[in-house]
């Protein structure tokens, strides 16, 4: 396939690989888009940061003073994994992928999922086409606010976690999640908190919803409580489209809705700074895995999709062919039955790899 | 079937329908144990409390100054339902059902889930006999203190919720659920949690179940984060068994839980003051369900099942038979087919409960 578009300035990606199976997502993930880059006219140029625990073992960090500094020269950051058994996964994050998430105003964390060609949900009554959703994941404050504290030595402890909401830091990931919604056949959003239990954020998520829902009128609204929301995602997936959460109740809903549609090895994810002043950062979001790490055994289409998510980003419109073309390859590969183990198949993490660059060869 | 045990004290539950499916649901359950009290030596004596949203809009509050008091007269409470779309929900609960949770001390919170005979999950490789959990919810602190609050009027607005979670409050909870665990066959314990990103309260819990794993060296520990146990309660079902959370996180697991195991209308709840020393309360886990309310449709087994939980926990090991007989009895006619439309069967409330009197007749 030729170029589709014309010849693109050059776009500068900083990878962390980090750890596990971050490492080799991220392998795999160069080699296809270097592939990519080589089929079409996009130019992409890449800068390699090896913040990981491993280098956390040997210098006492993960990022430098000036980490974010480093990274702002990127258009885009390519996240692998970060946590690894030897240090306390809350050092791991709140040093790296956290700060990064705040510090680049990446306040939107958009997770799609549906169950690719090829592949089977573990829902009984659940074909292909019926499970197809975008999270829309609230990623700068809420229950990731990072407050609270412990006092008092065991056996007296006590430790508060304090979820901080603004009206703007809720407003601005809403009308994302509207616009999202919008862009979407079904233009459905249905918004996931827990107001009945908590009578303080909760409630302010849902008044700005209803605020915002006003400049939607096109957009059908529900409202699910997060509970009962993980029973419809079982029982009626069809029913759902766009999603809008808190940040830790996107988080596990993401999880979810991943395993849902097949496995957690195929979730993508998007952290934006919709502003674009910062450059965002995309991660497969199974996490380093370190039961398969090293083993090149691990599903790489998490990575690769949220590569795709990647071109489409930094191009602003002028990618879209080319981040299409990605997308197609890894469905021809999937409903060629070329897949990891745990979506059922017999391949490891290079057949797919090579797979996908054959495919987008063609 | 004659009663299995001899001549027993009478036993004072109080009923609290509340709203929606909770009226219906706590007739059908009266129904049920005082057929189950004819063909025993039970001796129930009921009491009923009219609390609801409906006396909410009459006389401006859900339970008068000393409902605490007047429920301490009981040996233990049946709870149907609360919440209505004329209230707010925070309203509601925090009106009704979490005073009594947290003022009667039920630090505990039951939620058991397996798939009944005759009934499906919506898990395309889950058997009968695949899923069994015990779902151990902290019911006391956490994120539902109900701390917090809110300053500045929109579009300025900042709410906090805060969590708060206390030694002794974690650890009475985990001795518990590793009594429960030590108690079942596969004697394994999962701990839920989300200590990589909630770095206080989270990493609390995980100190305190190491703390108290070491007096159980026969219980088989293991450690999820609340967004991968999702994927492993859909994809790996068989590897769980007794499963201690957080107050917000056994929450949303134990929904999920009764989605896979076919429907949210088993899903039944023991709400514990382990030392006795305050009725318990049981209550199913349905909802008062607006939607289906007043049409006679809902499915009982979840009030059933709270029922017998009920009856098995006011015994305290004297009245274990007739609590089984009346289990018996609930698996007895789904296994026959006798079931409500959210099962797949044709039924509604008053066949199944009339199936289910029948059965324990026999
Ligand atoms: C690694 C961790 C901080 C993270 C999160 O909870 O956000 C992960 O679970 C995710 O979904 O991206
Ligand atoms: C009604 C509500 C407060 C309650 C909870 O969140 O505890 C319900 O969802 C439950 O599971 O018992």
């Amino acid at each position: 396939m030729s170029s589709p578009s014309s010849p693109s300035r050059c776009y500068k990606i900083a990878t962390i690989p980090g750890d596990g199976i971050g490492i080799e997502l991220t392998q795999s993930t160069l080699q296809v888009l270097n592939r990519l880059a080589s089929l079409t006219n996009i130019q992409l140029e890449f800068g390699h940061f090896d913040w990981s625990s491993a280098k956390y073992h040997e210098r006492g960090w993960y990022m430098p003073s000036d980490g974010i500094t480093q990274l702002r020269e990127y258009d885009a950051v390519f996240f692998g994994a970060v946590g690894w058994p030897d240090v306390p996964d809350h050092i791991s994050l709140w040093e790296l992928i956290l700060p990064i998430r705040k510090s680049m105003n990446q306040y939107v964390n958009v997770r799609p999922t549906r169950i690719l060609p090829g592949t089977v949900s573990p829902l009984r009554n659940c074909q292909p086409g019926d499970l197809d959703w975008v999270i829309v994941r609230e990623n700068s404050e809420g229950e990731y606010a990072g407050q609270g504290g412990i006092t008092h030595a065991a056996p007296y402890s006590i430790a508060t976690e304090v979820a901080v909401f603004t009206y703007p830091g809720i407003e601005r990931v809403m009308r994302f999640a509207f616009e999202t919604a919008r862009s979407r056949p079904k233009k459905h959003l249905t918004l996931v908190t827990k107001s009945n239990a908590q009578r303080y954020g909760m409630v302010l998520w849902d008044s700005v919803f209803y605020d915002v829902a006003k400049e939607y009128p096109d957009v059908r609204t529900d409202k699910m409580l997060v509970d009962a929301m993980t029973v419809r995602m079982t029982r009626n997936p069809k029913s759902l489209d766009t999603i809008v959460a808190t940040n830790l109740f996107g988080d596990i809903l993401s999880d979810l809705a991943a395993g849902l549609s097949g496995s957690i090895g195929i979730a993508a994810s998007s952290n934006l700074d919709p502003t674009r002043k910062n450059p965002s950062m995309f991660e497969p979001i199974s996490g380093s895995a370190p039961d398969i790490a090293g083993q090149g055994i691990a599903n790489p289409i998490g990575a690769f999709w949220s590569a795709a998510e990647m071109i489409r980003w930094v191009g602003d419109g002028k990618l879209d062919l080319e981040a299409d073309m990605l997308m197609k390859a890894i469905e021809n590969v999937t409903a060629a039955g070329i897949k990891t183990r745990d979506l059922g198949g017999e391949c490891n993490m290079l057949d797919v790899t090579e797979a996908i660059c054959g495919e987008m060869d063609r």
